[in-house]
């Protein structure tokens, strides 16, 4: 098979289908049996209670008998980025490289993903849908004793050339130590649907994307492998100014943008230079303004997460029933774009950011990224721009939803993933490390992996919707 | 300024011109005035008695009284990659991101890029071919008092619009724990020769290609740069079979290539699960198998390098006189790209390497990258290839040139830099974590920062000689 080549025209073909071999409504029906006939129990728990898991008796970190799954330690961090340049904090340390991985096919020329209807003890929902294949290389290697997933081997095994996408992209750098998924697509011959489990469903990306504009249905793991996909010229779908400018965005690479790529390549390595984050892993128990109890983990002013534990019984899983810890964020935050018009094309304002756990320094971010809760005086940079921008609502909110974060690590966390058009926007005076971006270019740097955030890449996918 | 979108062009253009501002006899009568003309005085001396660097009396980590430069720790490796699974060593761990930059300026419509004569203590030579400003950021923050680089401004003051390169690139994994340097060019508006320092020349691409042609001339920091630079299409030059073939292998990026560059992302990020890479900084004093006596840090079987000292006196220079330590490689390398025709397209072997130090666990490397002294019994992989090939000679051998390293790092280290093309070579049964590669998709993965290993990146410079 060679069709990985041209697969970028077969992608605007599936995104333009909002009916497929399902119909929407079909699909919609399919989506609410699952949610219906969901066999689970989450219960929270107190942390000191978690089976299988044990804090350290010299660090207090807190880990997994086999040593496997994901521990959580302690981090001291000093950078030069924002105004707080040293503290510490619990953070996720999970070396491991899982697979976040979507099957494609093609029924009647119309290439369909193959969609997950999956439970996570954190969900919303409980129900939310995630890609193919969601493994982690404890679970697909099996430390939990129990079956192999579903669809793995199409992964493994795959000739290289049916291979749309396969990048490292990272997760939440406040939350996580460097960790990394690969964000893959691999294309299967045409067939039938034979063998595809209730709980599997070939979707177009049309279908996806209308699925998308509903809260906390499509999960993260799905919404970053989008992101990752190849896109053709986009098609304006909708009738709306909007959906036009975002198609002469995307067309925008060189011409019509306002800076060259050579100077956003500047940009990114400049920023690398510009900032520096050192790290440190400490005792969990060390670590200063959080405390341990039984119930939780914790900060004294309650602020940005506790690390509290569930008990976990679902139907159809590989493991029927297990405890893990899981983080609770205090309370939902705003990923926002701020767009404007620049030379009469859509730019999206950009951010380099420094997270304490980001691979490398810097990556790129939606313009803002805040928990407004967490801040006692003025917001973050733009953020009253943004929360501005929303309370007039009206044209100058373009995408406004709630996005849930990973389940099998986040209990109940969501965030508002929101792009905006203040007006004036275009003559804000950028501190160095924002610059505007098109849509374009921003699909572009979007082949590299480790350049944009899992934030941005949840609102990449969430803009395919406005098309 | 907004010459770098057609930037490529010029250089194709500047690739072709052989004389330039100064025909290549005038340039090499410039170059043989600053190697005649060159005052410096370089001794070795004992580690034991290096002015401003000590031994930590904890760690016995060697380090400069300002903690700045870089400094020589333990480091302890676990890897699945090859056949030795955990070993211990010295290595070198120097943080900060320092620049490497040449500057661009047109005359008469030919792109020059601004090189320098420079010497460093490791340089065999001592003058060598050196990028307009190659520094460290201990060097451009005047961490040692003296005054700064010439032409230091011209980087940090850029237009980002001007940038044509700016990439954060590796360099040896072996030897530096996760350093990177900032791989940059900068087109400067067309003016004169004014104000250039005598050490300094303009010269096209044609001129830096010839002169790579001689050994231990053109340094490594120039001939990483080099390789970042994009590249238009191949105009034969020479009247020689090989050069149309690398001009046809450089139009293949996609159609006539053996794999698509989706089959090359996905042999990227596989191995990059297929392999584990467990490093941690240990105190140099307990690192097994090496010893430390007054003269140097150095195996008890002389392998692989040593840690030696030297003193050094150079006139117009920052800093007119210091003393440092230097890594002293056992004996010369060879780093060979074994080559072939696939489906009548010139290919280039490329192996996804683990090195100690490596950024993100793998990079690409040369087809073979060894000193062959090190091993006691077989060869690594396509070694014996490579050795009988440069045996026979003829049209088997492409390439072969000695090239130095970094001669601020290494003490008279040179390898041999090898393009081979053994027959047979395209029949080759290849490892899991080997693929053959077109030019054109070498350049396009080189626009990615930390894909290629920085022997790799020397024989992708070596290679535009061959055109």
């Amino acid at each position: 098979m060679r069709v990985a080549r041209s697969v970028a025209d077969g992608l605007a073909e599936s995104a333009a289908a909002t009916d497929g071999l399902h119909p929407l409504p079909a699909v919609r029906q399919w989506l609410r049996r699952q949610q219906d006939g969901a066999r689970y129990r989450i219960d929270r728990m107190p942390l000191a209670g978690l089976n299988d898991w044990s804090f350290d008796p010299a660090t207090g970190d807190l880990g997994h008998r086999t040593g496997r799954f994901f521990t959580i330690r302690g981090l001291d961090v000093r950078t030069n980025f924002g105004s707080t340049r040293h503290w510490q904090q619990p953070i996720i340390d999970q070396p491991e490289i899982g697979i976040l991985g979507f099957l494609i096919r093609e029924f009647d020329d119309v290439p369909h993903l193959l969609v997950q209807a999956k439970i996570e003890p954190g969900n919303l929902g409980p129900v939310q849908l995630s890609p193919t294949l969601q493994a982690t290389r404890s679970n697909f290697t099996r430390a939990h004793g129990g079956r192999a997933p579903d669809f793995l081997d199409a992964f493994l095994d795959c000739d290289p050339e049916d291979v749309v996408v396969d990048q490292l992209q990272s997760e939440q750098g406040s939350r996580f130590l460097r960790k990394r998924n690969r964000n893959t697509v691999v294309i299967v011959p045409p067939g039938d649907e034979a063998g595809v489990p209730d709980a599997f469903i070939w979707m177009t990306l049309g279908q996806l994307h209308a699925l998308l504009a509903e809260p906390n249905l499509v999960n993260m793991d799905t919404r970053t492998v989008l992101s990752c996909l190849p896109q053709a010229p986009l098609r304006a779908l909708r009738a709306d100014p909007f959906a036009y400018r975002l198609a002469a965005s995307l067309a925008a690479v060189e011409a019509g943008a306002q800076h060259s790529l050579g100077a956003l390549r500047n940009f990114i390595a400049r920023a690398k230079t510009d900032y520096e984050l050192v790290t440190r892993t400490i005792p969990l128990a060390q670590v200063q303004g959080w405390q341990r109890s039984d119930a939780d983990i914790a900060r004294a002013d309650g602020r940005y997460f506790r690390v509290v534990a569930v008990d976990v019984e679902i139907g159809e899983r590989e493991v029927a029933r297990w405890q893990q810890p899981l983080i609770a964020s205090a309370s939902g935050g705003i990923n926002a774009f701020v767009c404007a018009s620049l030379r009469g094309v859509l730019h999206f304002l950009v951010q380099a950011r420094v997270e304490p756990g980001t691979f490398d320094i810097v990556e790129l971010a939606p313009t803002v990224q805040m928990t407004p809760a967490n801040y006692a005086g003025a917001l973050p940079q733009f953020g009253d721009q943004v929360l501005d921008a929303l309370a007039c609502g009206g044209d100058r909110v373009q995408f406004d939803c709630a996005q849930s974060e990973e389940g099998g690590r986040f209990y109940h966390d969501a965030n508002r993933y929101v792009v905006v058009e203040p007006p004036g926007a275009a003559a804000l005076a950028l501190p160095r490390n924002f610059a505007w971006m098109s849509l374009g270019q921003i699909k572009y740097l979007m082949q590299y992996a480790n350049v944009f955030n899992v934030e941005a890449r949840s609102l990449i996918a969430c803009l395919a919707t406005l098309q």
